[in-house]
């Protein structure tokens, strides 16, 4: 059994769809009985960073990241054109509560805080306490400016909310993307030194004043950069709650990645040098990163389309676990203790899930992951369940992955298939958010 | 004699308006000479932020300044509704080169960069190489956003200028001042609070971050808190080419002023606590901050004035040399050789006049500064010569004046008078300033 | 496989006691396969620190090692009195050759520098580079004093060596424990105080500076606590050639030991607190530490004899491999291929004695170890191979064991049976020993 | 007026002794009124670090010292062989008492601690709470073994005394030597060599580590390498209670002086190299170093002695107050009122004298030092007053010296006369040496 706190030869008792006992040969008569020998038993996988809103939707997208290992998603509710705040938020929990396969939980996703931030309170209140701005997309009319961020920190602050950030400068990245289009540039020659990692860790740096200066907790979405890392590292020596997530494919890919895979990778912030993706891992290991989440976002796209016009994003949630495992136990960055911190334990904290989630205690949802580390994989999109057409991972082979796991005690993943039907997800209120930064589990915690 | 290697008892000799040898018991037959037995002899003082538009003009405004030992002013050149950047610097040289007692280069202060930055290149071609931007005062009309910042980096970078910020948080202040505004609170009370410390810190870094992105050396105007000094500190630690400005106001009062003096006291970025205050001192000692220099604004307002209404600035120069003497060699924080340094060699290096200004070496301009240190001084507007009706330092006491100065060989100030003309100054072209760091004085530098 | 590289699923061919290849699924057609489906493959593992000279001698201590999955031993060879170090270098070498089960190579034990160290450059030349002094146990005529240990340091800096030192300030500590004594204290209760950690830290920092003075890389044996650390870390930073071991009974137990297990677990440096012990796997973590060895001393005692008179050391090299893979992977501390760094790459590196030894790499001497992590074991003493009739850690139950051993292509160790006999290791020459640090695995050279 | 806490314009008045009255513009009628325009005010020097037992004895060392603007002296007190620890403070006592025309204190110097310690706690009865030993001369008999050093600061620790050391490495300094001295060489050539500043820095933290470890304040004299004040300035950060003193002939010369004067600049510890000497300055001007004092050892010798026979020491006391100042102020380190601190108020705090001494308060002994920083100074042996033949300065010109000095209110120094006689003096007790560290002057406490 692998838990945030090492690995042990223990015996899980459920009852009720809570878990009843960890033990040592436990004893006592089971109606069925699990042999997990040889494998690796983890926490219910949280994927706190989900996109419901393209080819993969309220029900799509938990059916593909169950077959991933994953138990519980952290939606991104957005709001249609003039739609209010709480509007969006009962609208997503209706339809995910009518057809999801897994528990689920929302952030807000504002667009136009100018007009969406006064129902903030409203909407902490019905459950919902992250809500995310873009500091970036000012041609796709996402941008917050400084004065509603300031605004919208102010009144999270307040409300006992969290703030999160797509943290790149909008702006500069603009000016530098006209500049280089004005000179006849080939879009995806450029595309990653238009937006250059300088100006993410300035986003990040930004956002982290102003949370500072509206009293109000932070997560920083998909951290890409080497420099963006030492941002994060001087706010939390300084004892600011600033918490930070990477995802999969910043983990895996770099730069190089936009030669063979064109639009197929365009995604926000750009994916960059392989300096920056070990400077990741060596984040994940030493405690600067919390957590691991795919930005799932399954966008119609082809390699062959033009790049610019392309869009962002790309189906990540699958593939997301067996992803982490082998680049970080295998490649020998992390432990699989370590591994349950940041993908189980630390988002079920930092967005008030634990410990009913997150953990494999008595009283916690039976929410279980049976890992096989030795099962040789080889990723490719026609096996996967996405309705996109594609994975960023095509022919890659790695080692592990998820043969088993149940939800509340129901399994839920089985020999390959999904055991569970549209609608046996629950909605979860998320909490405060104001975890204290002491109880996160960081690397130096474990003791045998 | 006091330089910025140290202080030593020696001779000068001067010929045609140049320094002609420096040394020991000098011996030949000057035509004139003057005994400086007793008084500590420094290279003439520049000042690097002047503001001619107010109250003191192009040719008022240097007379204050030469009072208070000044021998070198930088003006910034504001353009007129509608005017061309190149036509504003014809203007500022015309009518300095007229009117101005004292030698005198120009930055370019740019309200406008969308309009004015395209001629950035031809102003470098001008002798105007370093152009100030404000990341505050959106109400104003004189904030620059992000795009037009680093569009404006860029070029001065390209062209080989030096871009200066203003680096406040303009759009987070303005919603932090609008809530208390709505919340009915006295401006006075809260215009520190509303412009913090740590949104100063955000708009250092940023600009750092977009200099660093646009290839571009930066200059910080104004610093005045403990959360920027940290800012600089670690850009200076990575190799960037960040210099930075602290002025006597911020070395001397802190935000209780606001209290006794209130809208004399109204400036961008307001005074801070007494532990910023101390924070500057050090900077200063340990070589975070490169220069002083007065932000001389000689705004008309009283005491009496509602302060929301009343206009930012105050009048500086004449007391800047005495203010910090007194503070930073009788306070135990500066050498006479430090204060060289901050006051004369290092502004001359960073805007390119060195070693004509700034050094009393062979061949430099003879601009020198007799100064007794024992002079006790009792400060009072209605003897100081700005056309300001107030002084932030009404009856304060201090220890030290100048009581000599010449520029290029020529008596300036002396038994309390001018003896100098308008149109004896001549204008100086500043040069790239693209000075290496390591050639800026810092106090580890000195050696006996 | 589990390498220094980290993890994966690979075939490895063996040919004539070498290993020919490693690969996925390589084809050909083998005399034997060996399946190691479930289980992880080490190199084989390198204990650098026995004492073949007590309960157990050169042909016992091997059957003891290797029965816990040592493949290699390097014992410390000390002189019978009047013995020239040259004649117990070759005494030790015969002895080893006709008797061990294991490949064994030899560092000097100098309890006399004044009279052994002129041999030092001749003991090279026979293979034995590494050579270690006491800087404590002044009382039993072992220490040696700075003149000598200077003098050692800079024969050894010369002739291409490396010193290894015990360090703990002997004269200090005696003080301490003569002062307690004479106040009537009881030995076993002053035992850890007497002999604080910052005066080990201090011999630690001592020992470098000498070794930086003579020119000669150092290898601290035994590190016990987190002063000693920060001398460690600070000294690699400044790019000192210094190399840190630690031992599983100071990442098992603390001080607390001393009040059920007395004279059992009396050894030197003493067992510390549990900030120390959770210290030295941070720091095996982190990179501060290189090796982990066992100090393996079967020492004749038993927990009810007299604590002052009873012998410091305890048997260790048979559950070594089981209680770190235990402690640190299990216990979130270490990735297995970081285990793989600590207990094979590095003391082969440190050494002299890599790739032949540490590596599964075709080339390297086919050691292997296949260890199954999910084996649930209780340690007691009646199933251990030692001399000694005790262990420090009877009735501990702990994860995973060797269950499969090879040295040079030939079982060693199978179904819980040592398959090879007596004189079947070969004697090992360690080289210069001046291995750069940068070659060093640390924790953050891991990558997929 | 110059004090630690700054320069300003004030007036002193003298009642009695004592310090009556300090303020500006004084009324009121005195008897005597000494007019200090143009010239600096500093407490009464105070020099830490005199030895009156070669060429300048009790009577004549003091006399030397006054000349150079020192009021205060603290001996170090040397055992005649046999004699008790109790017998020599009392000699030294009755001796001063009788002939010293300067009050002073006195310092045990520790030769045979295993004979001497034992009398230590009434030594501080006795009002001499300081014990230096010695870590080196193992050749002369002085070096105190680790032992009788660990048993020393035990005693002082549990007494409330404070240790001071010699610091350097002895016996391996010694095998360095001897080395050198076999090959052959010549003894003035390898001086430094063998005597390198990491075995200093070595002796340093080692010193330290035993002081933490008997709980005893700690006062490391003459620090002369930037390896050295890195080990104090780590220890400071512990809070460890560690006070360091450096002397004006390390400020002033370098190893480059052995060749131009040979034995007379034969030192202990040596003279090192220009990176270091700048370095001390740094160290006092950041608050590493506490104090200057002067080392002075008057010893018979002459430039053509033979270099290895040759004794080490040299005259100090009358040179130290104008080497500072030229080397400190004049050359951009310190400010006059940091100057104050490590000459007057750091002292009197360390030792305990303090507001008697090194303070200008009312109720503070009148010892007053008017300095006249501009006077042009030739350093000859000729004009001084020490009972040595020679000055390591011989020729070098100064700015700066001290025209007038008084001593609880009466005139000492006065037209380049001493206007005093034998037995002024008064012996002063030092007290408990445990002063807390945030009590102690550096150099960011000043403030205007």
């Amino acid at each position: 059994m692998v838990t945030p706190q090492g690995t042990a030869l223990l015996d899980v008792a459920i009852e009720d769809g809570v878990i009843a006992a960890v033990g040592r040969d436990l004893g006592g008569t089971a109606d069925e009985t699990i042999d997990a020998t040889g494998l690796l038993v983890f926490p219910g996988i949280i994927d706190a960073h989900t996109h419901p809103v393209y080819l993969d939707d309220l029900e799509s997208l938990p059916v593909t990241a169950a077959y991933g290992g994953v138990t519980t998603v952290i939606h991104f509710a957005y709001a249609k054109p003039g739609e209010g705040l709480l509007d969006t938020i009962h609208r997503f929990r209706e339809e995910g509560e009518a057809g999801s396969v897994l528990d689920f939980a929302l952030h807000g996703g504002l667009f136009d805080p100018a007009n969406q931030s006064h129902e903030v309170p409203d909407a902490i209140e019905a459950g919902v306490t992250s809500h995310k701005m873009f500091m970036t997309y000012a041609k796709l009319g996402w941008m917050t400016d400084d004065y509603q961020l300031m605004r919208t920190m102010d009144i999270l602050g307040t409300a006992g909310g969290m703030a999160m950030v797509h943290a790149e400068n909008g702006l500069a990245t603009d000016y530098l993307q006209d500049k280089t289009n004005e000179a006849g540039a080939d879009p995806q020659d450029v595309f990653v030194a238009t937006r250059p990692a300088i100006l993410e860790a300035e986003a990040i740096h930004r956002a982290i004043a102003m949370a500072q200066a509206g009293d109000c907790p932070l997560y920083i979405v998909h951290m890409t950069a080497e420099l963006g890392l030492a941002e994060v590292a001087r706010a939390r020596a300084l004892g600011y709650r600033v918490y930070a997530e990477t995802c999969p494919q910043y983990l895996t890919l770099t730069e190089d990645a936009l030669r063979t895979q064109g639009p197929l990778v365009k995604i926000g912030p750009p994916l960059r040098a392989e300096s920056d993706r070990l400077a990741l891992w060596r984040g994940l290991a030493d405690g600067t990163l919390d957590t691991i989440a795919s930005d799932h976002a399954a966008k119609a796209k082809t390699r062959e389309d033009d790049f610019f016009e392309a869009p962002y994003g790309s189906p990540q949630a699958e593939t997301m676990l067996t992803l982490a495992y082998h680049g970080g136990v295998n490649g020998g960055w992390l432990s699989p203790a370590r591994l349950a911190q940041v993908m189980c334990e630390n988002p079920a904290r930092i967005f008030g899930l634990y410990p009913k989630k997150g953990a494999i205690l008595p009283g916690s949802d039976a929410d279980l992951v049976l890992y096989d580390p030795t099962a040789a994989v080889r990723i490719e999109h026609a096996s996967q369940h996405s309705n996109a057409s594609y994975t960023a991972y095509e022919g890659m082979e790695v080692l592990g992955k998820p043969v088993l796991s149940m939800q509340r005690g129901r399994i839920l993943l089985k020999d390959g298939q999904l055991h569970a039907s549209a609608g046996n997800g629950q909605f979860l209120r998320t909490s405060s958010g104001r975890v204290a930064l002491s109880t996160l589990q960081t690397p130096t915690a474990g003791a045998s």
